[in-house]
């Protein structure tokens, strides 16, 4: 049996500030922060040891992963950082306020760009400041950096990451982490469970909770649950569900 | 041209209390922490970037590292770590206050200890529990986890690191950091520069101070600079130079 351990990142300054992030590169917040230190001494209370770690190249997801790390006292285990594993691109929005941009485009509409599996938001137009192709971390993607993202999407590029990178590691006997965002988790996961295009749009993950999966020989889900508990787990995903209503 | 940086971790709690560390995975003080962040801050304000970093597995030359990325902005870069680049391993000694061991053991035999090239400090006996054999981090090392090393031990062992990783890295275009230790580093400039077996006695460097390598097509160093003022980095190798003393 495998055993796979999922975290989305705490608290980010602009989750703080109710805009949406995707590929923007912001740091956590005070209380993020916390959140990862948080998920470390749970890990820890319970026992749980890692080979590896992998993580976004987004500094969000990596400061969660080295709090953990640190709480665990195993700061020198392999980290592995792709961008593969960042959060969903989310186009012409990345910056906006979510409950103007509800007010403006209604909050149906900020819904299915939130949601849909197939409806990725306006994409960054050519030459807008806020598209990510300069940044040397994408070097190698050349003229594939994205302008926006729709889930499927994101479920297509971290593919390649589980299959050729965790699941391998999986099946050699690692245990491993995964620190990164909700989007890519939900991705992840969607992979994992085979869960469909419509009932996907209903699954979301709380900041800072980890999430055990245990896994069969084949890598084939038997079960999976959340660490900490019941309470702390429905507060963070009421307030992530309140983040695109118009007043929050 | 190439570049190279070195950085030797901040003040540690045993650097605090004066004792013998070697591989004993002590963290960094909360002056540690802070030198390393204005190591961070000087090479950001000289315009250093980086595209690989190296490390020991112990968490003061990781955290260090670390906190140089944070302010550096770059956290996503691979980062190696490995126990080819572990401060010396400084056998029985491990653990004891040197002024102390300094008083039984004479100065001069603690100074031979601290700078001869071939004269390890006396080796952990089989079973001491000082010894990391049973550390999950050296689980690749087998029965060669070391329990006493001179200089000459050292140098051999951080060698294959310099020559498979590092330089390979370098004579590929990277950009490259390495966070390390006092007697890792000495054995690093000792490789760089063909110090002599006599003449590495002398050498010392101080805590959190970037020094910056440059080198020509062949990797043979054409100079070599500390980033930081003269004034920090004297005071920095008399409290090193101090620590071997009876009275520190």
């Amino acid at each position: 049996m495998h055993q796979l351990v999922l975290l989305r990142h705490g608290e980010s300054v602009w989750n703080q500030e109710n805009r949406f992030t995707g590929w923007t590169d912001v740091p956590l917040s005070d209380r993020g922060l916390e959140e990862a230190h948080a998920a470390g001494r749970l890990l820890r209370a319970r026992g749980f040891h890692f080979d590896l770690a992998f993580s976004s190249v987004q500094k969000r997801a990596i400061k969660t992963l080295w709090s953990v790390l640190e709480e665990l006292d195993c700061m020198y285990i392999p980290v592995q950082s792709t961008w593969r594993l960042n959060e969903r691109h989310y186009g012409a929005l990345q910056g906006l306020n979510k409950a103007q941009t509800a007010a403006r485009y209604g909050e149906a509409q900020v819904q299915r760009w939130r949601r849909a599996y197939d409806e990725p938001p306006p994409a960054l137009a050519a030459g807008d400041p806020r598209h990510e192709a300069g940044d040397p971390r994408y070097r190698g993607l050349g003229a594939d950096v994205p302008r926006t993202e729709c889930l499927r999407d994101t479920v297509a590029r971290v593919l390649p990451c589980w299959r050729d990178a965790i699941a391998p590691a999986l099946r050699g006997g690692q245990r491993v982490i995964v620190a990164a965002h909700g989007n890519s988790l939900r991705a992840l996961i969607k992979l994992l469970d085979g869960v469909s295009d419509e009932a996907i749009a209903e699954v979301n993950l709380p900041t800072g909770q980890p999430l055990v999966y245990e896994l069969d020989a084949d890598l084939r889900p038997l079960r999976h649950h959340y660490l900490g508990d019941a309470a702390a787990i429905e507060a963070s995903l009421r307030a992530v569900a309140a983040q695109g209503r118009v007043a929050a």
